[in-house]
Order: structure tokens, then C-alpha cells, then sequence
């Protein structure tokens, strides 16, 4: 077990927070509610970006950027919007500092009041579509594909690292269309994105759905989601893509001349996905020694630890590394020779586990002598002796069969962990005890979800996309229902 | 000329402003300061983060994430830094918005007020001179290299797209050292690196040298930085890189023990650049007729248009453009294939100009007889014919030719416009008439540098880092002086 971390049995919310730490991933700051994206963190950031950024240019989407700043007019525009977010807003209401005429330090300066108070954006739908005003005229305008890289702040009282935090980054698309169905097509194309991205990248198996009226995005007409389910049974919402109708388009007046001549508003979607999937990676894969890191996605493929007891044991071992860090760097696999000489084998071993590298090779005067590696597996803990020869072909391999298992891994424990339950009593007993997903017959009422949210803290996580239509009663009002939904309880 | 677009010669101020925005790269926003970075504009700013980024990693940096928000108190920690920032800060007050009582409408919650107000970064040395205490023990934890994409503010009055803005977007460097020297040595490398992109990248020549005491950075020892001239004969501040000495480690208590088990504050470099390069790069090389893009920061780099009345004539031509983009995307040259049916080849050729595409190339039918391709390049506006099969490798060597020659019609711009002078009459003269640098004498004060500023609007650019030793008397004062320093009128 790592030191200093509880194992996942004990207090797996603090092995989480811990993990988190130790890892060196992010850590919280003195400013409320904020993290620090440590550098280690912050690579599997910047690979997630990579990837994602591919996929969307892939699909035909250019990058932007809009202001940090949203005036508070604007946010009230779309009715529900502002509902939806009022109680989590940052507002920047002076523009200036001074020094107290009494001497007693620094203050804001009172003669500096905006006269319209800012909002520090929470999400740009309302700046965006203010802007888009003035970019659409006519369908030849259209469609408007458009993601931005940012920073977006809600003002949150209880935080968690990754997972919940007032300051976050994601990216957030925004496209416009000429019509309903091409709106709706592309909310569902970004959903297909990012599930490829959750399962091919993360190795986080998804469940694709939508968000019942209570669970929509504020401002949405129909919310997609993809719903992923941790290793303490909670699910996690790994993110959402909005067809957003015309609601903004109505609220900012945005309107075009359809081929035939004919005005009307324009339609809208939006997605996006957040630094919080790397919250998601840790909770899916993770175990009592460290993080378990897709290969995908991992900073660092493959550690080599030398074996050596003195200067010239690890100059030989030395060039024998050098070689094979080439031909690494030939197949494009990130690899960290860790030659320290401040501390033992076990300590690295130990401290690469952390990390979650996935895979290290050891090397020493014997494997020298006989033309070998020790090839070590994060994710099984399996060990075997290679020769050196064969070492990156293997390796390679390796690679795409950990990220293969991992998956693999998650999708069996996902089955397990869904159950199928058909009175309430049932559903209360799965959440206090097994946990996981729970596929129940519900009245599609919002008294029914709100009334089971309240007893038992759980939510309805989805109406599964893939779901078979199925007459069965509503395991609370008894009322009937048409298909089963997934309730869990939910990070 | 471009449409709707004076000629520099008109009006350089407005060419800039029209270009920027009939260029499709951003435009001003609702929100006071607040520029909109149209996707055009933003894939410019991608490559040079791309490249930029990947110049930061060869020389051992590691990205990292620190809070938008600075706690007031934290920013008044060095005494210089917050009487450089105070005047223009965006200040959080209030975390909360709620409907008025009385039904007016939204307002600023007063139950949701912060204990202590927080301030949108100006820059981070605080936050993360406040974060360094907790990963710095001993001199084992240095040097930290660490580096950050974000945005920032600094509330302006008077913007300008691109040059001037209240929110920018930048990279911000901030590193930590057991010594003086190797700080000093990392500020002046991180010079050299802004140094390689200004000139290898955007073509545009810098001057490398010292700030005078008056226009240094809030809380540095010493700032570097690198000076442009634009065609105007204005400098712009490309780039600063700056020596921070123990000041920041005083303010926030960053000690490490040494080799030797001594104590001592840590030392610290800070540096960047910010989205003001693109504003640079378009004043540097553009001309009536639009931007001129250097071909390596370019986001299309080749557009070809087809010369056609019918589609059987397009059909032809573009299965000759397709073989040919095939190749082109072989030698990662992006090309795009403007075959609109609803624009006439002249305009397409105007709008391209406009957008700086370096080549253009142009396919009609006789063309397709010959095996011939018109091929057009946008800095010199000369023309040729060449046979189709050579088209790829000519164009690569074109493009390589493109980025020399606009790099030495801008190195050739500022010898011309760089003059000596050694009397304050005639420096005065020369801001007034020619401009560009005024190389001068001057005594090293406070007060002379001041005076001058005030009475001609020149500020010393820099102590030029390569100027020679040479005795003098200073143009303002007669008193002696060692060096010649840069003046000029700057953005």
C-alpha cells in the first residue's frame, strides 16, 4: 500500500484526496474553492487536450476565444440560464485598488465601480451568442462550428480536487445551424466524441443518455450526457452535449435568411468536458498503490530503473539504456530513464507505482550479462524477464494490451456493479449496499425523481440512449412507465 | 487597396484596426476592453503556442495550472509589484447574484460578500511564489522550471485589438534558483528563446537589451527584453524576461537549505509573451493590400483556386488540385481549396491577399492542356508559370523563400530607420519626421530619461544588450555617458 494513503476499503474518498497529493497531481490553494494543476497533473491535461482538440477539428470545428467577462444583463437574458447559475457567480464590481487614505493598507477603490457589474463566465452561451449576432446573417453563415479553450469559475462551498471546483478548465463548444434536426445531429455527434474519447483514450466505459428535465442543462432544450461509474459505486458524469433549440437564439436575437428567403432564429448546441475527467481516470482505474494510468494518457509510458551498485555498473547499464530509449523514441513512446543516485530501486519502484506509469523495466549487471530486461506491468503487477532484443516490440505491445485490460477491467466491473431492480425497497437496499447503477422502471414525473432524491440521495443519472423500450410500473408512484432509467448515487 | 481598408500611408492607425478586422482575426467586444479572437486570428496564436511550447519543453520547462484569482492581500506582499498592478485591477467583491426584492431584477447579493476581495491576475508571481513555499525545502527541489498558459488583466482605458487589451491571453515562465547567476543565466536564455521566435518564426527582427530602472517590470531586479520597430516607425515590446533576484521569495518566505546546510531565499526569473505578437506580426510585414503572413506561423499556407465556367472544367481541375494537395499534405504544407461557385477568381484572389496566404496558386483549363500552374506569392506579388509536376518542391522552396525575404525586408526597414544622433534637437527632429530608433546618448538618470519622455513622448526602448562601449555626452543633460541607449515613440 502506498505510504501515507488509506487503501480504498478503509476511506476511499480519502484515498482519492490523497492519491490526488502524493501523486503530484494538484493540490488545493489558499484562494477558496481553486487547485493547482501541478505539473504532472497538468501533462495528462494537456494530453486529453491533444486528443480532444484532434477529434474536433476532425469533425470540422475551429477554435476561438471569447471574453473571461459576461455583463450581468447578459446572463439574465435566457430565463432559466441565469436561474441555473445566479447562485454560483464570481462578479468583478470594481476595476481598481488604493491606498487607504488613513494609512491602514490596500483598498478597493470606491471611485472605480463598474457601472454594470461583470460575471466571471461560468459558461460562454450568453457572450457567444451575443457575438454571434453579428457573424450570421444568412444560412451561408451556417453552420457555425466553434470550441474555446478556457477557464470558467462557479462558485462552489464544497470542493474536491478535479472532481468539483470553483475554478476549472474545460473546453466548450457552440455551433449554429440553419435547422432542428441539423442542431440535434450535431449535440449527438459530439456525444458519440466524447464517449470515443472516454473508452478509447481514458479507458472509462460510458453510458450514453439523456438528462431527465430536472438534471438538464440550465437553458437547454434536451441534455446528452455520457454517465461513467467509479470504483466505490458512485457514477460520474463525464460530460454533456446540449441541444439547445432556439432559446438563445431568441434571447440574443439571432436570426438568418433561410435559402428560400424566409427569417427565423437560428439553432444552437453546446459540450463540453472538464478538467474533472481526470478525477474520472483516477477514480476508474486507480488502486491501493497509486494511480493506474492509461497508456493513452500517460505522461510518462515507460520508466527504466538501473540495478547498479556502483559508478561503473551504471555506465554500462547506462548504454545499454541509451539504446533502448531510441528505439522508444522511434515509436513514439514517452520514456524516463530514472537514474538517481539519492535513492534505492524500491524507493523508485515504489514511487513509479504512484505515478501510475505503465510500464517499468529493470535493468542490472546480471541482466547485462545475460542479454535481458525485467519488465514489470502497473496494471496487473505481472513481472517477466525479456530478452533485450525484444524488449520494445514488446513493449509496444504491452502498451496496447494494458490499455485493452484496464478497459476491459472497468466494463466487467460496471456489469457487476448494474442492477436491476423492480420495487423501491429493492433500489434503496442496491444503494446502501452494492451500489452502482440501478435500472428502474420510473413515471417520468419530476415529483417522483425529486421525491426518490430525497429519500435516498440518488439521482437519475440517464435515460439510457441504448435502452429497449419495456412496460413496467414506476418502482415508486406504481403509475406505468414505458422504459427503465439508471438512478445511482453520483459524485 | 483592400476594400473598406486606408492605406498605411492614409492612416496607419486605421489600416491597422480595418485590417485586423476585415481579416476575420478579432474584433472588440460588448464587454469594455474585451476583444473577441476570431478563429482566423486564433489559429495564428495556436501555432505560435505550438511553437512556442515546444521551445519551452526543449530548454526543461513543464507546464503547470495556478488560480485565476489573487487574494488582495497576496498582491501586496512586494511592495513595487502592487504599486505597479493597483490602478488596474478587476476586483471580485461578491460570489452571488439573486432577484431584487422589490422586483427589479438581478443584483449582487450583499449576503455574498467576500471576506476579502479577490483580484483577476495581472500576473502570477504572488499565487505562485505563495505555492513555491510549499515545494521548495532544499536546494534537491531546484531549479523549478515551470511555465503557464492563461489569461490575464490588466484594466485599460484606452485598447487597441491585439496590442492593448484588458484581458490578454499569454504564457507567463516562473522559475526557482539555488543562485543569483543561474537565474540571471535562465532570464537571459528565455531572452534567446523569445529572441529565436521573434526572428525565425514571425521574420520579425528584435533588438535584445536592458531596461532602464523607469519602465522596469513591478518587482524585478532587471528586465530583458526583446524591441520591434513596425512600419510606422514605432517600437513595440515584443517580449520581456525578467530577473526577479529574492524579492518575491522574501515576500512570501522561500527558503532552501543548501549543499552546505545554509539557508537562504530562493532566486527567481519571470518571462512572457502574450497574444500583442500577433498585433506585432501584422504591423511588421502587412501592406495595403492585407496581411502578409510569415509561412510558418500561416494557417493556410497554400490556397488554390480553380479558373473555370463549367462544372465539367471543375471536375477537371480539381482532380489535378487533389493529386496536388495530396503532395502538399505530404510535405505538411496547409492547403486549402477555395472552390466556391459563388465568388468569381478575383475576388477569391482579393480575399485571400487580404487574409495573407503566402501562395496562391490558380488552375483554369488551359492550364490543365499545358500541365501548367499559375502560381502567385504574396509578399512580392510576382507571378509565375510553372509546369505542374514541380509545383510541390517549388512551393516548399517558395515558402522557405517568402519567410527570408519578408525576415530581410524587415531587418533592411530598421537599419534604415535606425538613426544616430548627438544632440537633443536633433532626436527631436527625427521622432518627429522619420521616427524609428534614435540611437543616443544619455546620463543614466531618473530624471533626464523622464524629461524627455515628457517633452518628445519617447521612451528608451532599451540599453541594447550588444551595444558597443563608447564615451559620450548625454543629449539632454551633457552629462558623460558610457553607452547609447535606444529611444523611440512606442505602442
Amino acid at each position: 500500500m502506498a505510504k501515507g494513503i488509506p487503501s480504498r476499503s478503509e476511506d476511499y474518498s480519502q484515498w482519492y484526496n490523497e492519491l490526488v497529493k502524493k501523486a503530484d497531481l494538484a493540490e488545493h490553494s489558499d484562494v477558496r474553492g481553486c487547485m493547482i494543476i501541478k505539473p504532472y497533473g497538468y501533462s495528462i491535461w494537456e494530453k486529453m487536450q491533444q486528443a480532444l482538440d484532434k477529434m474536433f477539428k476532425d469533425t470540422g470545428h475551429v477554435n476561438a476565444y471569447f471574453p473571461l467577462f459576461i455583463p450581468k444583463s447578459y446572463l439574465a437574458k435566457e430565463a432559466s440560464h441565469i436561474e441555473g447559475f445566479a447562485k454560483e457567480c464570481a462578479v468583478v464590481t470594481h476595476y481598481r485598488l488604493k491606498n487607504a487614505e488613513d494609512g491602514s493598507g490596500l483598498i478597493v477603490d470606491p471611485d472605480a465601480k463598474l457601472e454594470e457589474e461583470l460575471i466571471i463566465r461560468p459558461t460562454s452561451e450568453t457572450i457567444i451568442w451575443n457575438t454571434y449576432r453579428g457573424w450570421i446573417q444568412s444560412y451561408r453563415d451556417l453552420p457555425l462550428l466553434i470550441n474555446q479553450w478556457a477557464n470558467v469559475v462557479r462558485w462552489e462551498m464544497r470542493t474536491r480536487l478535479f472532481l468539483r471546483t470553483s475554478e476549472f478548465l474545460w473546453q466548450e463548444g457552440h455551433t449554429a445551424h440553419a435547422s432542428s434536426q441539423e442542431a440535434l445531429e450535431e449535440a449527438k455527434k459530439m456525444l458519440d466524441v466524447y464517449t470515443d474519447f472516454a473508452e478509447n483514450w481514458m479507458a472509462v466505459p460510458v453510458i450514453k443518455g439523456v438528462k431527465t428535465e430536472n438534471e438538464r442543462f440550465a437553458g437547454a432544450v434536451e441534455t446528452f450526457c455520457i454517465e461513467a461509474l467509479m470504483q466505490d459505486g458512485k457514477a460520474l458524469q463525464a460530460g454533456t452535449s446540449h441541444f439547445l433549440g432556439q432559446n438563445f437564439a431568441k434571447a440574443f436575437d439571432v436570426k438568418f435568411a433561410s435559402k428560400e428567403g424566409k427569417l427565423d432564429y437560428v439553432w444552437a448546441t453546446s459540450w463540453g468536458v472538464t478538467t474533472r475527467l481526470i478525477g474520472a481516470l483516477i477514480m476508474a482505474h486507480s488502486d491501493d498503490d497509486g494511480l493506474v494510468l492509461p497508456p493513452k494518457l500517460a505522461p510518462i509510458q515507460v520508466v527504466i530503473v538501473p540495478i547498479f551498485k556502483s559508478e561503473d555498473e551504471l555506465k554500462a547499464i547506462t548504454e545499454k539504456v541509451n539504446e533502448l530509449m531510441t528505439e522508444f523514441r522511434k515509436h513514439n513512446i514517452s520514456v524516463k530513464f530514472d537514474n538517481r543516485d539519492t535513492q534505492k530501486p524500491g524507493f523508485k519502484f515504489a514511487e513509479w507505482e504512484l505515478k501510475g506509469v505503465p510500464v517499468r523495466l529493470a535493468i542490472g549487471p546480471r541482466d547485462l550479462e545475460n542479454g535481458t530486461v525485467e519488465v514489470a506491468r502497473r496494471d496487473t503487477k505481472e513481472k517477466q524477464v525479456m530478452k533485450i532484443e525484444e524488449v520494445p516490440v514488446n513493449v509496444l505491445l504491452l502498451l496496447d494490451e494494458i490499455q485493452k485490460n484496464i478497459y476491459q477491467r472497468a466494463i466487467k466491473f460496471r456489469e457487476e456493479m448494474t442492477t436491476r431492480v423492480d420495487t423501491y425497497d429493492e433500489l434503496k437496499k442496491v444503494l446502501d449496499g452494492k451500489a452502482g447503477f440501478v435500472s428502474a422502471h420510473w413515471d417520468g414525473t419530476k415529483e417522483t425523481e425529486a421525491a426518490i432524491k430525497d429519500e435516498t440521495k440518488a439521482t437519475i443519472r440517464c435515460i439510457p440512449l441504448d435502452g429497449v423500450d419495456e412496460a413496467g410500473k414506476c418502482i415508486y408512484s406504481g403509475k406505468p412507465s414505458a422504459r427503465r432509467v439508471l438512478f445511482a448515487r453520483a459524485y
